[in-house]
């Protein structure tokens, strides 16, 4: 994530992860959910605030899923069930089970069949906001598999050349394990920026930077703006725009990129793709590739830390300090907020000790 | 591709289908390739011509492939062989056949274990050029299933913030089957352009356009460049940069999608990433899904046909048209190029003349 769209330390209160855990699970078993389920969606959401993914973390996501399974829009009990399957697939109906539960069990239905027969992909239909889509992909890893994860969203992006968002923002996660560098975890929406990046961009009032989005008429803004005033419910003043921004710069491209992931994680489901009329919120996909199927696992982690360590090692460009590749801040954040703990702003600090009297829970957060 | 970048019809020599097909095949023969191989490697190039895909059609690649069947490096008759396999996935060894000609052999037993158990997976090492990935991916349309096809490419992208190429351009295809509509066909480089378009800017001497390239000290360049004049063979002046361009843009979304193919279509297939010291050329993946293994195939295609009128019926932005989606353009340029013929420049054709010369075959293109 851009710097500039981090809780400043300085601003932060940390919040060390065990509460932080302890928390989240509490109030997902008030909203009626299962022990297990409540501790597994906890885990989701603080791996992101570990990770540093402050988008998918617990700041950012669980306001709304608490207000999800007020208004009963998430089914804190839900009945899951596989509706198609071959030795290689299967399609679930997630019955509004919220996706941080749900999609960890197709999860670990993927690994099964991908020890089985190579390869394991599922779909998930009648589905629910997933939290961070790497989460899934990563559980592949200790099985010494490469795992991917879609997910299809509620229209916020403009087709290239369009003046209505017509596709969601579609992140795309792929994670593949190494031996001893940090695991390549990719994890990116497929508009230039995630739609969470504007509800962050509001709440610590950064400008939007140029690219990110169009005006009403379509037209990409390419130059910094300043996102909607805090509490603004008015209609859009401006829209998303796919990854590349312009068709010269390649929106093209991010644009085709959203719409593989309406056809894997929407269309494929049986739940329809994100404009679908009366399509329920989400439709996702996770798959898990056996590396023993196709070669050695040895040689291949030794070899992905070769290239792991090649790109991290490239000679930066004039003005930067070191090349990344996606998974290495990550890690290197888990590593610091490990010891400092999880910095949050002091609105969401406000918002956990209301929720925790609401809810009649402790409060010990900070 | 950009009308820019577009042969202008006022300068083109117009080339039909038939005798271009002809032509190559039996240029490919006189390479020693098998009769088979040469209509499939003809095949796969035309099919590029008649889509429009200029980048990837004759004109830009048959005589990289002359040269190499010439110096050694390609080998006519390749003892391609599976090296692993279960029943969802294989790894091949192609014993550097092109790819134009093994890869769609690869697809076939992607498609074959997609029947079986619902999905194929198949990487390719030891390997060379595979054409318009989209070929091998819309493979899979005619079986009712989705298709992709990845290709793990020689060092020509700057990772993000960093000053030398260490990624390919590393392009992604995935095609779905519609009913009516033309059939859902992605495929892109994840660099912000295809690294045969700078050949082509060079050939047709149109400038590079803002974001496409940094200079040797790795920084964006964010305005339009002058190409290296044609013929021009020193040092690098300038290096392709991942989708997206500029980190605030997202290029470590570009980035990280060039490390996915890198990962499945390189390392994966045991032939190492494409900045691996002694690889050879390419590494591939290809995969076909059985849409059946998911759920009803027509009511799929119904779903593929309302998604693909939904996006293309989107009111279109302030100075465009119409908007489109990927596999619309190329669909319709096989109708227009079917009826008109492929736009060749005529240096293309002075080509043809002296190869066909060369090669005591007939010349009867125009």
């Amino acid at each position: 994530m851009l710097e500039q769209f981090k809780v400043k330390d300085v601003d932060a209160i940390f919040v060390q992860e065990a509460p932080l855990r302890e928390t989240v699970t509490a109030i997902f078993k008030k909203m009626g959910v299962s022990d297990s389920d409540a501790a597994l969606g906890a885990d989701v959401l603080v791996t992101a605030d570990m990770r540093g993914v402050d988008t998918h973390g617990v700041s950012n996501m669980l306001r709304g899923y608490v207000a999800g399974y007020t208004s009963g829009s998430l089914n804190p009990r839900p009945n899951w069930r596989i509706i198609r399957e071959t030795p290689a697939t299967a399609n679930i109906d997630s019955d509004t089970g919220l996706g941080i539960m749900v999609v960890p069990k197709a999860m670990e239905i993927a690994i099964e069949k991908a020890r089985n027969v190579g390869v394991g992909m599922v779909t998930i239909r009648n589905a629910r906001h997933l939290g961070m889509a790497s989460y899934h992909a990563m559980m592949a890893l200790e099985h010494d598999m490469i795992g991917t994860c879609m997910t299809s969203c509620p229209p916020s992006v403009l087709p290239t050349w369009g003046a209505e968002p017509r596709l969601g923002t579609n992140p795309i996660a792929v994670a593949a394990p190494a031996d001893q560098e940090p695991a390549f975890v990719f994890d990116a929406a497929t508009s230039t920026v995630a739609g969470n990046k504007l509800g962050l961009a509001r709440r610590l009032e950064n400008n939007l930077l140029p690219g990110w989005v169009a005006d009403v008429d379509g037209v990409p803004i390419m130059e910094e703006a300043a996102p909607p005033a805090p509490g603004y419910e008015g209609p859009a003043t401006s829209f998303l725009l796919p990854l590349g921004s312009t068709r010269e710069l390649g929106s093209h491209k991010g644009y085709g990129m959203g719409m593989i992931v309406d056809v894997l994680g929407g269309i494929l489901s049986g739940g329809g793709y994100g404009m679908n009329p009366g399509r329920p919120n989400f439709g996702h996909y996770v798959a898990a590739y056996s590396i023993e199927a196709f070669m050695d696992v040895n040689e291949f982690k030794r070899t992905m830390d070769d290239m792991l360590k090649n790109l991290r090692t490239t000679p930066p460009a004039k003005g930067h300090d070191r090349v990344l590749y996606p998974g290495l801040p990550e890690a290197e954040s888990e590593v610091e907020r490990g010891q400092k703990g999880v910095p949050f702003h002091s609105e969401v600090i406000d918002w956990f000790k209301d929720i925790c009297g609401e809810l009649s829970l402790p409060y010990d957060l900070s």
